[in-house]
């Protein structure tokens, strides 16, 4: 009754599902029951230590389900209402969150980086059947009726990351638009870019599976990274460089070919996390003489912006089902892990349904 | 009569003031006679051979003077009009003009880097005694009676740039801004950043008169890099780091501190001229999940903006005589440069008067 | 041989096509042999005496052709080369082209209220064999051989315009847009809010006929205005108001529900020609503290902006020849006007041809 | 104890100092103890009866004071620190706020016109000795030990609200300026307008003292409209139009006379309160085809607004007090009303002391 099944990290390569104690809501916070959920590259990176969380956290952090408690001071919900919560989960009323940066929410202080990821990663995470939602006021977007559990869910953290790139780029109509890596981001960055009206949208993979769904997201061209000079041949679609280059991968590699896909005065608009060192190439980038921007975008989060990209799935204009791959129970989510860490068969998104 | 001196390239460290045949005015074109020009430090570039033009070219990219000739289909002027010319001439007519992003002017193609950078450059330029202005209608600014020349000469360049730092940055009252070096277009960004409603600017340098320089340009807080961690003391007086860091030196290590200066979610305005590799330190960019926004600038130019500038000048708001420190007549134009590249004597510009 | 077909205006509903001399290029200026056009509800106002041209003008402001002279110093085309002109031809270098507002163009002095629209207002237009086109450099568009004419001369005006009331509005993922008349502009509109990634599209008519194109173009709520109360509808279907309201047809009612329809903070984008007053219902505008903006837009013109708009057709985002309802050769024109003035079988836009 | 004093609306023109319950703070809630306010010319509009309150209200909108109870929830505040509020307190976390318009707030529900104002309008306001702060976390600006009282309390409201208006109107470097009206929020329009970087900046009244304050708050330019075509002058003065047009008293005359001063392009910035109609003079309006954007502005709020309004102060850009002519203590506010509603003794703002 007090207790729950959770995926909680142990330590490098350690996950497990454990009955741990459920969550019980604070003021300003209310707790979900989890109906779906799903496995994201970032979880991948915790698991292998390449991002340090600590041992025993539940990890996770793009949650379906139906409000089981609402703490003091939560207005216009009612238990038993279904809600998508964004990944990132801004308290609204930080330096960060009142300059509109609610990304880099530093609640109890300014503004912090990342500050607003926290499930998963300095809270308790969504790959459970209970989940504690803080500053729930904010964070809280109701399912309309007419919409599934599954339709949404991608929309906690890769639409909203893949259509932030395309919408911190700025992209306006008749631009185009190259995309490095079509995974699940990279592809909700091509919808994103189809979304704003660009009008030449060109994917790149290396991945014949990947390109195709690209093709089927909205992509105007294709190409095989491995095939050809990828640069060259976006230079040449072109006609002398994209207006917009979006990177979805987290490499120097990628990093480095969108600036050069480029035209002078272009935006390099970058959704990977980088490790190591990064390099700006000069000549690519005029010695600093080319009006470039470079931008990078966190995934937004907040009840308004999971109400909006709600409102795109029910208008029919992005149906995120199609990125579904395979299905688990949260009993076997360490399967899930497995595979979504092989990159095997297809995958592209885990569901997950405790 | 027909002939004029100019400061001609001949060679790696080997300029000459030559007696060169005076340009004339082609369709669409203007001569201006000079009055006043200055030597900038893309000049002592060209002139050491750390950026290559062609030998026999003419340099110089600053000019003020007045109308000697109009070519045909020039509209609304008369010769003898007193006019300032920016750097940069755009066409006002091809994609990358009609596009709003001028300094890339592709003339005849679509969109090149630099491509509007064209005095002393691709075509001949402003040190000497009469300059042929290309695409004359979208470039000649006049002179209001009450400004002087010396008043506007500085704003063909460094303060069009300068300010245009701050501009791109898009700086916001109550803005906390740093300035990384305080040459003379690090001064002008310390004015463009005072005049967009900064309200505290810190600037940075390792010259004690350019800090003093700083503080009458608007500067609240002046570091002493050689004194101090400036990114540390940048993170005490913002309290958690600078909405905006502007980089006016085209160093590795001014961009990096820029970037280690920005609260998350801020901005890099990168205005230098970078040679060899630029590295982002990708922990001070949050591993690309910090938001950030980095942006660069070429020098604005046309004649609506030095309309602009020069109503800045005439104002009172600025006044750019107080970084002329030094005067040459065209014959000593070597002197000057001299001068100019050993940073004696408290230099920051250098008035050249044919 | 050096004559040419035209449609003249003698003055208050008295058009005819008469033989006129071909005009010749001068420098900067080119000639097109028109080869579609089509007549535009301004050329009604014309015709009708409610905007008042000179008697002998040529009318007509929406070109497609080929090039049959180049004035001296375009460069970059050739004769015979097939090209599309915007309805408003920008200068591109007097000072409201170098602000970014091309459509206010002043050339020669400083920025004129619709400075840009000449064609068929303040000199000949295109409903003729042959066109003189001024600012040849920054207004031919070269159209890619596998687009048609058809396919783009609805480009030069109602769908510049048209997506230019959604592109000024500021039109945002997920946003709600109701867009108030669809004829051809607001049809449109409706295309530009779809293309922006408006999630909520509602067209408002009286005119079923209308609102089953706005259907087919992106609609996904319609509107008949006389069988119901489109604001209470707007603002059910919005859940409280639209984030965006546009105007399409220029009369007081169609303005005040625009505001009517709003959410606090949303924009109404007015793209209608007005005569008589304008009133805003101050109540609906919340006494001037609901943080609306009402902003108004000319077609946008020039090479650019055409490029970027046959872009959207060659990718197949939008097929404008949906909207080519009836088709006439330029000598029956007379009947087209008719036909178009009156509104009978369906007419949508007609297609001249020389 | 319990009790304190407070100025209650009775009715219309009947406020009284009256003995009440002095507040508590519930959940997310604080209790300030007030040190300094002010009479705003939305609470004469109250006291008249022109603008709607309840009886039994106290009024007020404009608090500085010392933190007396921190209610549950409310993080990083002390009991004892010296805070200011902003006129409008917005909750962080509705779909307006997170928007980015929190004037608009709709706490529990969508988005509400004015829904942020809540001083003195929906709850009890600020001329009081004690005022329940609601939305806490994201309303107390802490004010630093070097900035007085007396210094920060004209941010609230007019600094604010002024400034609001040069921002929404997005002033540029070089910009012509008007503004119509320096009472003051015109003022504090001009002082904004001067932030920004305009450069012409002209400021229209009727009354030679308001006029000499505008000189001091940085116009360039005094125009008193008794003497002469205030619109004639202006389109002189700016050679063709201002690019800005602020109006900041809500006539339709200073509206209507905004509208006429601007370029083709411009942007009208409306900051007044207007009652009965409004017209846009279509003629003046370019009959809809002039690219004019009119915006209004609703007093921005939030702690994060006033910090930086607060830095404005700290800076010295500006010295708030110079339009404090007047002070009384609480229990005399009803003197200081009937000041402030004769406009005599060149009153401009009234500080109250509890």
């Amino acid at each position: 009754m007090n207790t729950m099944q959770a995926t909680v990290f142990h330590g490098v390569n350690d996950i497990r599902v454990d009955t741990v104690p459920r969550p019980t809501a604070g003021p300003g916070e209310a707790v979900i029951r989890i109906t779906a959920t799903t496995i994201c590259g970032t979880d991948l990176h915790i698991v292998r230590g390449e991002y340090p969380v600590k041992p025993g956290l539940i990890i996770g952090h793009e949650p379906v389900g139906v409000i089981e408690e609402l703490g003091a001071g939560v207005t216009g919900y009612r238990v038993g209402e279904r809600v998508l919560v964004g990944a990132i989960t801004p308290c609204g009323q930080c330096r960060a969150c009142l300059s509109g940066q609610s990304s880099q929410c530093g609640h109890g202080s300014g503004c912090e980086a990342m500050g607003g990821w926290r499930f998963g990663n300095t809270i308790d995470g969504a790959q459970a059947e209970y989940l504690l939602v803080p500053f729930a006021q904010a964070n809280l977007a109701k399912i309309p009726d007419e919409v599934t559990d599954e339709q949404v869910v991608l929309l906690a953290d890769i639409a909203s990351t893949g259509f932030g790139g395309a919408e911190s780029a700025g992209i306006k109509i008749g631009d185009a638009v190259v995309i490095f890596a079509q995974g699940p981001i990279g592809l909700c960055a091509t919808v994103g870019a189809k979304l704003m009206g660009a009008t030449m949208i060109i994917a790149v993979d290396g991945d014949e599976s990947r390109l195709e769904m690209a093709r089927r997201m909205g992509a105007d061209e294709v190409i095989n990274y491995r095939e050809c000079d990828a640069v060259a041949k976006v230079l040449k679609l072109t006609g002398g460089g994209a207006d917009v280059a979006i990177e979805a991968l987290g490499t120097q590699g990628t990093f480095e070919q969108c600036l050069r896909c480029l035209r002078p005065g272009g935006t390099l608009s970058s959704l990977g996390v980088y490790s190591g060192k990064l390099e700006i190439p000069y000549e690519a980038y005029a010695a600093g003489l080319g009006d470039h921007r470079i931008v990078s975008t966190l995934c937004p989060g907040g009840k308004e912006r999971m109400r909006r990209l709600i409102n795109v799935v029910q208008s029919g204009r992005f149906d995120p089902t199609m990125l579904v791959t395979h299905r688990f129970p949260l009993a076997d989510i360490k399967q899930g892990y497995e595979l979504f860490g092989s990159r095997a068969d297809g995958v592209l998104k885990i569901l997950i349904t405790p």
